[in-house]
C-alpha cells in the first residue's frame, strides 16, 4: 500500500518489495511507525491482549434496557480484551448520547486496563452519518453514480466524515466498491453503477476526502474499502449467496475500484461474506494476501463482515469445527473479526496459536495494523470525542451539497411533448405510495438499517408531498397519503377516482419502499402488479401522468412505460431528494442526471453496456424476442434536459500512437437549447479485436460541463495505455496493438495502438 | 479414447500413454488402423486434397429449385474437394429421396475424382430421425431425463440410428450433453435436467446405442458428444451468448457427461459456438486439446458448428482476419470446419499451410480422424445407402418405444381432491394453444428445425384432440381448435364462456409453441399474461380444470397454480405424446415422471437442488422475499402417482469406509396403495464439509422400478470413491475424509470416509 504516511518514501520503490517485507517481518515496521509505539507497545502484549484487539464486537452486545450495561462493557474491555465495537443498535443517537457513550467505552479502555489501548469504534456511515439524529444523508451511491461527478461525492463523503467524527466515531465502513450488475440484488442502490470506472473514480474521490485531511483530523475518518472481491453479483440475486466470476472477469471487471482505493490510501478493507467459485473469500489466501497483499500492496486492516468467520463453518461448511474456521480466516489474513455476538473467536484464536495452528507472526501482523490504525486516528493521544469536531455537525452548507447531489442524479428518463416542466398553477394529485413515505426517498441506512422508521426523520425532511406543497403551495395539491407498496392499488383506486378529475396532471410516486441487505431480496425483477395496475388506472384517467420512480435498483417497468407523459428516475436521493424533485419538476432545475445502469425492458433479457459482439443483433439473435441483442428500455448513460445539444467531430491529436504515448480526445459540444443546462459526458474506448472477447464498449472516462444556452465548449479527456489494456486469459494485465474506437455521444473515431 | 476398436488392446494401457502417441505423431497411428488404409491413402493427398477433407458444407448449397444443383456439387466434391456435408435443407424427404440424394453425391465423389473418397453426411437427429419423412420422434431430452430410465434413452437411440442409417446417413450430430441450468436458455429441452449424472449416464446409454453394433452395420451410427464445453448456460439466457463458468465449476457439473460420453466409445465431438470466460471454444487449445485430448483422451473427430470458425473474426473478435480466425481455431484443435455455406476455409486454410502458419502435423492429425471415421463407417467398402437397411425403417414396435418414453417421462405435478384420472364418460371441454398443435408436443428439430411446420407431422400423429376423441370418443370431446399461443386468451374466451357449462372438466393445455436454437429466445420466464388470463377465466367457471403444459423449459406458471386441479407437465413428448397424455389423464397408466429439474416459483428466484448452503434458509435469506432458500414451485425429483410409496430407513454395510471400498447403500420401499406403479427413484450425497463449499445435495443414482400394488422391494445402490470427489479450487478432483449422508425419499443416513 502507498499510504500517504508511506509515500513520501515510497517513490521509486516497488509494490512488491513492500509486500515481501510486509510478510516476512512478524512485526511489519514501515517508516511511519517512525517512533516506535506501536512495536515498542506490541513487545509488553500478551497472546490475550492481541488477540483481544483481533476482537470486534457489537454494540447490542453491551447494552440492557438500551442503556450501555457497565459490568458487560467491562467484562468486553477488561477480561476478554475487546479492541473494537461495532454500531449496530436500533435508532439513531443525538451527538450528546453518542459522546456519553463513547467516553464510557473509553474511559473503561484506557483508565481500567493495564495496557491503556483505546476501543476503536466503526460504524455503517454509508450515504451521510446514518446513526446521528439529524445528519444530513446524501443520495445512494447509484445516484451519486448518475451524476457523473466526483466532486459531488467528495463533498458529500466530505461532510460524512465531519458529521461521523463530530459523533465520536473515527471509523466508517464506506465506500462500498462493487459493481452493479446484478439487478437483482438488494445492495445494489450502494453501487455506483455497471460501469467498473464509476466505481474506481467515485470510490477514490469518497476515500480520499475521507482520508486526504490525515486521520488525527477532526476533519477525517478512517474509509474502509468493501467487500474484498466479488460481493455485487450472487448468481441467484440474493444477498450473501455464491458468487461465479472467472478470474479474468474479476479482474477485468471486479478488482480495478479496489487497485484505485489502495491507491488512494485507504487505512482499511472489509471482506465479502460471500463466496467465489466456491472458495469463501473469508477463507482464502488466494484473495485475502496472495492478491489483496501481494498484487494490491495493501497495509492496512482487514476486518471481516458479521459473523463472517463463524459462518465459515456455520453457513459455508468449509471448516469442519468453528475453530478451525477460526484457523482458516486469520491464516487466510484476516485482521479482525466482527465476530461479533460472543466470545468464541477470542476463545479460539488463543488456543490455536498456544497450539501452534496459527503463527503469531501472523498475530503480530494483524495487531501491528490495528494498533498503527489507532495510533493513526489519535486514539492514544486522545480517545475521547473531540469537543472541537461538535461545530462541524449540521452545517447549513450541507443541504446544499445534498440539493446538489440529488438534482444532479434525478434522470429524466421520458418527456413526451414536454409534459415537464409543469406550470407551478397546475393542479396537482399526487398519488403512489412514495408520495408521502420518507424511507423510499432515502433507502437503506438511513437513521435505521431498513431506513423504514419513519418516526426517525428529522422534522425539517420533507416528502415528495411537503415538498410539493412547499413549491406550488398546498391549495394546488391533492395527494392520497394513505397508499402503501404492499397494496398500491387498493389503497390507491378510490382516492384516484375520485379526485383526477379535478386535477390538471398526476404524479404518480411509486417503486420500492426502503429496505437493506437481505430483507431487501425479491424473487422477480418487475415491478410489483399492484403498482403497475395502479399505474394504468392513472393513464384511464386521460389526465397527463408523470411517473417519479424512488427505487434502489431498476425494476421492470416496461408495461407501464408507453402510457407515461413523463418519467423521472430518483433513485434514493436522500435528505434534499423531494425538493430536489420538484425543482426538476416544475423547472428551476434543468435535469442532467444520466444512467448509471442499462435501465432493462423485461426482466429475462438483462444485458449490461458492455455487452461482448455475441451478445449483438445477429441473424443468431433475431428480433423475435422483443429487439435483440442490447435492448434495454433505456441504455446506460441516457438521460433528458429540458435543453438540447450536439456533439462535433471527435479530435484526436494522432491517427496511431505507441503504447507509452498519451491519447488526447477532445469534441466540441454545443448546447443548441434555450436554456443552460449541464451534460454528462461518457467516453466509451472499444478494442475492436483481442484474445479475449473484447466487449462492444467500456466507459473509460466520464465528466459533467455546464453549458450555458447556446454555448460551445471543446471538452477533452486523455487517455493513456491502462486504458486500453485488458485482462487476458491467463489473468495477466495485456495491452496490444490493433485498432482502438473511441466514442462519445453519436460520435466516433478510430486509432491505431502501435 | 477407448473406443470399441481400441479397446480390446487398450487393457491396461492408460488413457495417457493413448495422448501422448496421438500428440508426437503428426500421422497417429492407432491399431484400429491395422492395414494401414488411412495412412496409405494418407500418402498420396496433397495439401488440398486433404484441407478439402476438412471442409463441410451445407446441402443447401448445393440445391436449387428444390432439386441437387449437380454442377455446384461437382464444384464442390472435385473442385473444393470437400469431405463432408451436413443437412440444412427445408423440409423432410422420403426414404427413396434421401437414397437418391445421397447415392449422387456418392457418385461423383467415389466415380468422378482421383482418390474416390466417399463423403461423410451428418445430421441432426436429435430426438429421432428429424428429417425423414413419417420417422418416429421421442421426447425431447427434458423428458428422457424426468423417465430416470436408461433403457428407454438406449430404446430410443438405437431406433434414431436404424431410421438415419435406414436413410443412407451414418453420422448423428446427438447426443446433446449440456447440463440444463439456465431456465431461459432456448435449447434447454434439448438436455436432460440440470443434475449433471442425468446427462453423464442418459447420455452414455444413446451413444452406446448408436455405436455399440460396430459404425459399419446398418444398425448403427457414429454419434456425436456435443457441444464441447459449457454450453448450456449463457448468462443472458439467449442461444450462442457467453457463459461465465469458472474451472472448477466447469468440472464439476459440465465436464462429467464428455468424460463418460468418451469412454462410452463416441466417434465425434461437436465444439460449443459460444465463449467461456471471454475465450471462444473454438479458439481454445485449453479446451480443445489440453482437455479433450489430453484429459478426457478423446481420439475421435472434432467438428465445429455452424459457420463458428469464421465467427472466430466476426463475431466473437479476437481474431481481426477471417483468415487468422481459421489459423487459430485450427492450430487450437478443429479437426472439421462446419464452413458450411463457402469455401473460404479451404482456400485460407491451404494458404496457411503453404505458409508455415499451420503445421502439417496439425493437418494430417485432422484428416487422419476423418478418413478413419469414413472407414469404420464402412464408406469405403460400400459409399451408398444400404438397401438393407431400408427394412429398419418405421417398425411399428417403434411407437411401443415412443408410447414408453412419452409415458414415463410426463410428470403429474398437482392432483387436488384426486381430480384425476378423469371419467371416460366425462364431458371435456378441450381448450388452450396446444390443443390441436403438434409442433407444442414435439418442440425443435421435428421435420423441420424449428418444428412448427405443421404439415409435415405424419397423419397418423395424434394432437391432443385426436387422442382425446380416440380415448373418449368425439360425442364426448367440445375443443377449441381456433386458439394460437400468441394471443391465447383472445382466441379462447369466447369459446370458453360458450361451451364451458356443457362440460365436466376443462382440460386447458398451454405452454410453448415449437421453436429451436436462438429464435426461441424469450425475454421473460414467467409464461405469457395471455395464457395466465386464459387459465384464469377457465377457473371462473367453477368446473374443474385441469392444466397441461407443453413447454421445452420451466416457464413460471405461479399465478395459475392455486385455481389448478390439477396440473401435467408434458415437456415435448413427441409422436406418441398425445396418446401417452390420454393414457395418463383418464388411468389407463399409472404417471411416474419426475422433474429433471427445479421447477421455478418465480422468475427471478432460479435456485437448483444442488444449491450451496449459504442459500439455505437463514435469518441473511428470511421468509421475507416469498419463502427463502430453495423454494421451487416443485423440487427436482417431484412428480405425484396415483399410488403412494413409503420409504424405509436406509441401510449401509457398514459406518465407516476406507477410500477404495465400495459403499452398498439398501433401502425397503413399499407401494401402499392399490395401484401397480413404477416409482423413479433418486439417490443423493452430501459431502458436509469440504474445501470448496459443499452442495445441499447432489445427485449421484437414479433408477426406476416398478411396484405392484402392496409390494415391498429392496432397491440397492452401490457408491465408490467416485461419486464421493469434489473438484478443488485448483482444478483437481479431490475425494477427502469426512462424515457424508445419504438421502432416498424422506430418509436419510450418515457414513464417514476414512
Amino acid at each position: 500500500m502507498i499510504t500517504k504516511y508511506t509515500k513520501f518514501i515510497a517513490g521509486i520503490v516497488t509494490i512488491s518489495i513492500f509486500y515481501l517485507a510486509s510478510c516476512q517481518q512478524s512485526t511489519p515496521q514501515t517508516n511511519s511507525d517512525q517512533d516506535g509505539r506501536v512495536t515498542e507497545l506490541m513487545s509488553q502484549m500478551s497472546v490475550e491482549d492481541k488477540v483481544g484487539q483481533m476482537t470486534q464486537i457489537t454494540l447490542s452486545m453491551l447494552m440492557k434496557d438500551n442503556q450501555l450495561n457497565i459490568e458487560e462493557l467491562k467484562n468486553a474491555i477488561i477480561n476478554k480484551k475487546v479492541g473494537s465495537i461495532l454500531n449496530v443498535n436500533g435508532t439513531p443517537l443525538s451527538i450528546e448520547e453518542w459522546h456519553e457513550l463513547l467516553t464510557s467505552i473509553q474511559d473503561i479502555a484506557t483508565k481500567e486496563t493495564t495496557l491503556k489501548i483505546p476501543v476503536l469504534y466503526g460504524i455503517d456511515a454509508i450515504h451521510g452519518t446514518t446513526y446521528t439524529q439529524g445528519s444530513t444523508l446524501f443520495p445512494h451511491n447509484i445516484g451519486m453514480g448518475a451524476t457523473r461527478n466526483p466532486d459531488l461525492v467528495k463533498q458529500s463523503a466530505k461532510i460524512t466524515a465531519l458529521e461521523t467524527r463530530a459523533s465520536g466515531i473515527r471509523w466508517n465502513f464506506d465506500p462500498a466498491l462493487g459493481i452493479a450488475r446484478q439487478p437483482l440484488w438488494s445492495r445494489y442502490e450502494e453501487m455506483y453503477g455497471e460501469a467498473t470506472v464509476l466505481s474506481t473514480v467515485l470510490g477514490s474521490a469518497a476515500i480520499t476526502a475521507y482520508e486526504e485531511d490525515g486521520l488525527d483530523q477532526v476533519t477525517a475518518v478512517a474509509s474502509c474499502m468493501k467487500h474484498f472481491l466479488g460481493y455485487s453479483v450472487p448468481l441467484s440475486g440474493k444477498d450473501r449467496t455464491p458468487a461465479y466470476i472467472p478470474d479474468t472477469q474479476l479482474r477485468e471487471i471486479f478488482l480495478p475500484p479496489f487497485e484505485a482505493a489502495v491507491q488512494s490510501g485507504t487505512s482499511t478493507v472489509m471482506i465479502n461474506s460471500g463466496e467465489i467459485n466456491g472458495v469463501p473469500v473469508h477463507a482464502s489466501k488466494y484473495y485475502l494476501t496472495d492478491i489483496l497483499r501481494g498484487e494490491l500492496g495493501f497495509e492496512g486492516l482487514a476486518v471481516t463482515d458479521w459473523e463472517d468467520i463463524i459462518r465459515l463453518h456455520g453457513r459455508h461448511h468449509v471448516a469442519a469445527t468453528p475453530k478451525e474456521a477460526v484457523k482458516i480466516a486469520i491464516n487466510a489474513g484476516i485482521d479482525m473479526s466482527m465476530v461479533p455476538v460472543d466470545y468464541s473467536f477470542f476463545d479460539y484464536l488463543v488456543e490455536l496459536v498456544n497450539e501452534g495452528e496459527v503463527p503469531m507472526s501472523r498475530i503480530d501482523e494483524a495487531v501491528y495494523r490495528i494498533l498503527k490504525l489507532k495510533y493513526d486516528l489519535g486514539l492514544f493521544d486522545n480517545a475521547y470525542p473531540e469537543q472541537e469536531a461538535i461545530a462541524n455537525f449540521g452545517k447549513a452548507s450541507y443541504k446544499d451539497v445534498a440539493l446538489n447531489a440529488a438534482l444532479e442524479s434525478i434522470t429524466l428518463l421520458k418527456n413526451e411533448g414536454q409534459t415537464l416542466p409543469l406550470d407551478k398553477n397546475a393542479k396537482v394529485l399526487l398519488m403512489g405510495p412514495a408520495a408521502n413515505n420518507h424511507g423510499s426517498l432515502h433507502g437503506s441506512w438511513s437513521y435505521t438499517w431498513q431506513g423504514q422508521d419513519e418516526s426517525q426523520f428529522a422534522d425539517e425532511t420533507l416528502t415528495l408531498k411537503s415538498a410539493l406543497e412547499a413549491k406550488i403551495g398546498t391549495g394546488n395539491v391533492t395527494c392520497n397519503t394513505t397508499a402503501v407498496f404492499e397494496d398500491a392499488a387498493n389503497t390507491s383506486l378510490d382516492f384516484l377516482k375520485k379526485n383526477a378529475a379535478k386535477s390538471d396532471v398526476i404524479v404518480l410516486a411509486i417503486g420500492e419502499k426502503s429496505y437493506a441487505e437481505s430483507p431487501g431480496g425479491i424473487h422477480d425483477l418487475n415491478l410489483e402488479a399492484n403498482q403497475i395496475e395502479l399505474a394504468k388506472a392513472a393513464y384511464a384517467t386521460g389526465k397527463p401522468v408523470v411517473l417519479l420512480i424512488a427505487q434502489g435498483r431498476p425494476r421492470v417497468i416496461s408495461p407501464i412505460v408507453e402510457g407515461a407523459d413523463a418519467i423521472v428516475n430518483l433513485y434514493r436521493p436522500a435528505s434534499q431528494g423531494a425538493t430536489a424533485t420538484m425543482e426538476i419538476l416544475f423547472g428551476d432545475y434543468n435535469p442532467n442526471g444520466v444512467l448509471p445502469f442499462s435501465y432493462p425492458r423485461h426482466a429475462g433479457d438483462i444485458l449490461l453496456y458492455d455487452r461482448k459482439h455475441t451478445e449483438e443483433v445477429t441473424e443468431f439473435i433475431p428480433d423475435s424476442y422483443g429487439g435483440g441483442g442490447y435492448n434495454p428500455q433505456w441504455a446506460f448513460g441516457y438521460g433528458l434536459s429540458y435543453t438540447t445539444f450536439e456533439y462535433g467531430d471527435i479530435q484526436l491529436d494522432k491517427k496511431a500512437y505507441a503504447k507509452n504515448e498519451t491519447i488526447t480526445v477532445a469534441i466540441d459540444i454545443t448546447n443548441t437549447g434555450d436554456r443552460d443546462g449541464k451534460l454528462a459526458i461518457d467516453l466509451f474506448v472499444s478494442d475492436l479485436y483481442a484474445s479475449v472477447t473484447p466487449s462492444y464498449k467500456k466507459l473509460k472516462k466520464f465528466s459533467k460541463e455546464n453549458f450555458k444556452a447556446g454555448e460551445t465548449k471543446t471538452v477533452t479527456f486523455t487517455l493513456d495505455g491502462k486504458d486500453l489494456t485488458y485482462i487476458n486469459a491467463e489473468s495477466q494485465k495485456t495491452l496490444e496493438a490493433g485498432e482502438f474506437t473511441v466514442s462519445i455521444g453519436d460520435k466516433k473515431s478510430t486509432f491505431e495502438l502501435k
